[in-house]
Parts: C-alpha cells; sequence; structure tokens
C-alpha cells in the first residue's frame, strides 16, 4: 500500500465519526472553524533519523529549524499565522545531551522569528534513531483560508519562487558534498511565512498548497480535490541556480507556495506581489476543465513521466 | 540530563516567546481559552517500538488503542471532552501493511467510544521500529477546566480507580506472560474520560492529573505546581487485585486520575461520584501547607524512598 493508498483507506475508515466542527481532511492543515470570523489551522510533520536526514550530514541546529520550518510551511500555505507548536522527541542516549540542546536552540531560533509559542510536548527514550514530531496551530480569518479544492477552470497556476535548489542539495548531500551552497539550502528550507499569509487576504487567490513532495506529485492534489485538470508550460517553471527542469519539476522540499488565481486578477496580484517582496510570482499554466495533468512546451504537449518523490 | 531536566531546559528557553493567548507549559494540556466560554486544550505522546511497546507483546490492535488512550487520559484529566485527534506514524516495511491496518482498526475503535474525529496525520518510512505521535484535542467550558495548580492546603486527595494493575501486567509481559488478566489491563488502559467530564463540573474539586508515572512521581507535579506538601496514608492507596501496595504507589501507566477536593465537600463529591459511576473515588490523604510528600501509615511518617518511573 502506498503512504497515499493508506490515507485513503484511513479516510474511508473514519469517514461515519462525528467531525465535532472541524472540516474533513484533504488539506495542508486540518480546519477548525471559531464562533466569530477567525479558525485555527493544524497539521503536524513526523521526521526520522536515516530516513529524513542524516546526523553526518546535518547540523542538531538545522534538523531543529527544519522539523518545525515544514511544518510552518503547511500553516502558510493555507493563509495562515503560526501562534503554537507542540513538539516530541524521541532520543537515543547519544543524542540526549548536546545534540538535543542544540536542536532545540535551532528550533528556538525559528520559533522566534515566527512568532510561534512552544506550548506542549512529550520527550522519550529511543531504542533506535531519533525521532521527531512537530504540530503546528495557525490562526486565520476565515474568509482568507484557502484550500487544495478551490481552482477553477481558467485559473493562472503560480508558484511563488524557483524550484529544484533543495533537490539538487539532497544529490549533493548523498555524493558525500554536505558544504555546497544547494546542500545548504536543502537543509535549512525557508517557509513562506510572510508570503502566505499576504496571499491569503487576496480574494483573487482560488487554491494554495506548499511544494513538499515536487511540483510534478503535489498539484495532483488540487487537480483531484477541485475536480480540474491543468496545462504547465515546463519553460515557465522556474528553475532555482545550479539546478536543472527535471529537478525543479519532480524533486521535493522546496517549500515553495504552489496556487491558482482568477485570470482577470492574476496580472496585478503578481505585479503586487512582486512590489511587496521583491520576486516575482512565476506563472506556469492554466487550469483546465479535465484532461488531467498536461505538460506542455511551445504550446504542444509533451509525454513526460514525470513523477514528485514517493513515500514508499 | 533527565527528561524533567530538559524540559525544565525548554521552558526557560522559550519563556521570551509571546504566548498568543495560550496558557504557559504545566499542565496535563496546553489551554488555549477561546472567546466565550469554552477552551481548547491540546496534548501529545509519541510512543516508540521496544520503549513503549513490543510487537511481541502486544497486538497492533492494542497499540492502536492505547496510543490514543493516553492521550485521551490527558485529555479527562483537564476535565474536558475529546474532540479531535492527528496521527503521526512511521513504519518499517515489516509493518506497513496488515499491522497497519490493524493498529488504524484499535485507533479507530476509541476513537468512535470517545467521539474524538481524526482530522490530520502524517504517515512515513521508518528505517528502524515503528514512532507513533497521537495529538488529542478537547474542549470544556473554562470554568469546568482543573489545573495541577489549584490543590490547596487541607484538601483531600483522591484517586479516582485501583492501582497497580497496569504496573504488575508489565511485570508478567516481561516475565514472558503475555497473557494473564493483568497482563491484558497493561495492554489495553481505559481512560476516565466520564469521570474527568464529570469531575470537571465539581467545582468542589481543585487539582487533577492522570496518574501515568506512578503515584509517587506524579503527584510531585501537583505539590510543585501548588506550592504545597501532602501527607498521604499508604494504607489506603487502593491496590487492585492481583497487585501490591508498592508497584501501587510506583508503577506507571494506570490512567487514574487523581485529584484534590475542598475538605467541606469532599464526602459530598465521594458519595455521588460512588453514585454515579458505580465505583468509589479513593480518599488517600491531605495536602499540607508544606513539608513536600510524607508517607504516613497509623498516622505515623514511614521513611519510604517510593519513587515513580524514570523516563531516563
Amino acid at each position: 500500500m502506498t503512504e497515499f493508498g493508506f490515507i485513503e483507506h484511513i479516510r474511508t475508515l473514519f469517514a461515519a465519526l462525528p467531525a465535532n466542527g472541524f472540516e474533513g481532511i484533504g488539506d495542508d492543515c486540518a480546519v477548525l472553524p471559531l464562533d466569530g470570523d477567525e479558525a485555527l489551522v493544524f497539521t503536524t510533520d513526523l521526521l526520522v533519523e536515516n530516513v529524513h536526514f542524516l546526523r553526518s550530514a546535518a547540523s542538531a541546529r538545522e534538523v531543529g529549524r527544519k522539523a518545525l520550518a515544514v511544518n510552518l510551511s503547511d500553516i502558510a500555505a493555507m493563509g495562515a499565522r503560526p501562534v503554537a507548536t507542540l513538539l516530541s522527541l524521541a532520543l537515543p542516549p547519544d543524542a540526549a545531551g548536546t545534540w538535543a540542546e542544540e536542536f532545540m536552540e535551532g528550533y528556538r531560533s525559528l520559533s522566534e522569528e515566527s512568532g510561534a509559542a512552544l506550548v506542549g510536548g512529550d520527550t522519550t527514550r529511543s531504542a533506535d534513531g531519533i525521532a521527531i514530531n512537530v504540530v503546528a496551530i495557525g490562526r486565520a480569518r476565515q474568509k482568507h483560508l484557502k484550500r487544495r479544492s478551490d481552482a477553477r477552470p481558467g485559473n493562472v497556476v503560480f508558484v511563488a519562487g524557483a524550484l529544484g535548489a533543495s533537490g539538487s542539495g539532497l544529490r549533493d548531500i548523498l555524493a558525500g558534498c554536505c558544504d555546497t551552497p544547494l546542500a545548504a539550502i536543502h537543509r535549512n528550507p525557508q517557509p513562506q511565512l510572510a508570503e502566505g499569509l499576504w496571499l491569503g487576504t487576496r480574494p483573487e487567490v482560488r487554491a494554495m498548497m506548499d511544494l513538499s513532495d515536487g511540483l510534478a506529485s503535489d498539484i495532483h492534489h488540487i487537480l483531484d480535490r477541485s475536480g480540474t485538470g491543468a496545462a504547465i508550460e515546463i519553460d515557465r517553471i522556474p528553475v532555482a541556480a545550479g539546478s536543472d527542469l527535471e529537478t525543479a519539476a519532480c524533486a521535493g522540499e522546496d517549500y515553495k507556495l504552489l496556487l491558482t488565481a482568477e485570470a482577470a486578477g492574476a496580472e496585478r496580484l503578481a505585479a503586487d506581489f512582486g512590489e511587496r517582496f521583491g520576486t516575482p510570482l512565476h506563472p506556469i499554466g492554466r487550469i483546465t476543465a479535465g484532461g488531467g495533468l498536461v505538460w506542455l512546451r511551445d504550446g504542444e504537449p509533451v509525454p513526460l513521466d514525470w513523477q514528485g518523490f514517493r513515500h514508499y
């Protein structure tokens, strides 16, 4: 069973249970509308040693920042502001001292930058490797929340930054070159918190999510949830310096925002974004009524077997 | 560094960060008061294979129930009602199929009994053992929330059930006897959800928490947070059938509620509890103005070096 097969199995298994005011599973975060015009959003990520990080290739401080960053990116993708986190740590004896303290310093530095309080957690021994679970809680006005299900045919598809740096950095690390600029980018993802919050306030933005498994994989979540297709012009995919087009389209962990916007307001949105953040919002294609995902070159479909990161 | 030393270190490290409306760390759950008279509470527990459970000694279904139960017990200890959970699973290849499905069945059965929705999560590969992180979210009226810090000198100390069954069951399991009744109790803890909710509504109840590490260890959390001492009459500690006094006082994972109540209303409270639940609320001693924790036999202090479960 793949990860997505298992998640689908779980969704079916729990479908009959009361929702207690929560929206259904399927977005970057779970959503709990509050009385009044606000909502809370919740996300969680579990990082496991030798799967998500190698102690030999990333400092404890970097792992601490990254464990939080990947969760904050999900909060940003909803158009929400991070308010709090809970942290669970399973530590083998050789990580319970200095490693854990340096991990916490990294976790703290991004907590401070993002304004998120640490409100709870759990620490325990581990028999084998380190395991880290982070829960992030965000807050937003209900009308500013962005969901994967709101793409509409004709929407322009944007990415909010260049892609592929993290994937190429991982390749460097796996080749034993841990001190390249791209390897540093892989170890230090920057969640687009200000960008996500700002995009949340823009009514012309429809669907939004963050790119954690790669464009070629992640965009299907928007298409599946919205019941649409998409045509992506591969020459418009912004490729990070030192990376390449296939890595930009297929590799994971860039943590850039992927969004769709109403065609009528798209140009204005991109101009305002560029003015606000000093970096462009890259239009890479269109949402279509159907037809799945089509890659285009010079306006013509190209058959490409591009896949994003596969979990197992 | 012990677990509690590390938690204290973290508390100091994060003290200067904004709280965003959350109460400080120190209770079974983090508390977020909402507008109006309600509050949300949050708790998380990380379970690691070969530390918290052995695949050879517990079925996947039992592990699924227990992973949820220990979190729901924290919700009950606040006087709150569970509303939702998030579940993270790291699975080695040999657990990604049948084991994971049976785990989810156990998790589902207690979700259904407790009325908690599953609203999010994460699944990933693991290089070594299974890791399971559960976050439980509860809801309560603010005035019904119970905290560890509200014990007052003169309060009666109660436990809401007999102790030691889980500890004696663990001893059976470690001796290779997995099919004893006590071993079954160890693998299938029952969070006192209805009891916690009911006790939350009683104004004479002051401090409350659940017993996860053993009375001898856990009661110190109430004493430390309330700035009080306690005198516990060891012959009044209710010992579960098949267990013994020292195990009842020191072993963990009974998940019974420990609470203090104003002396004036204590008898009425115990009578009402007995009538409502058909099982007694056991008075085991008194909160004192100071003097730490004192064990009494026939009203006289007895020097006992009883310790609860130590995390590392």
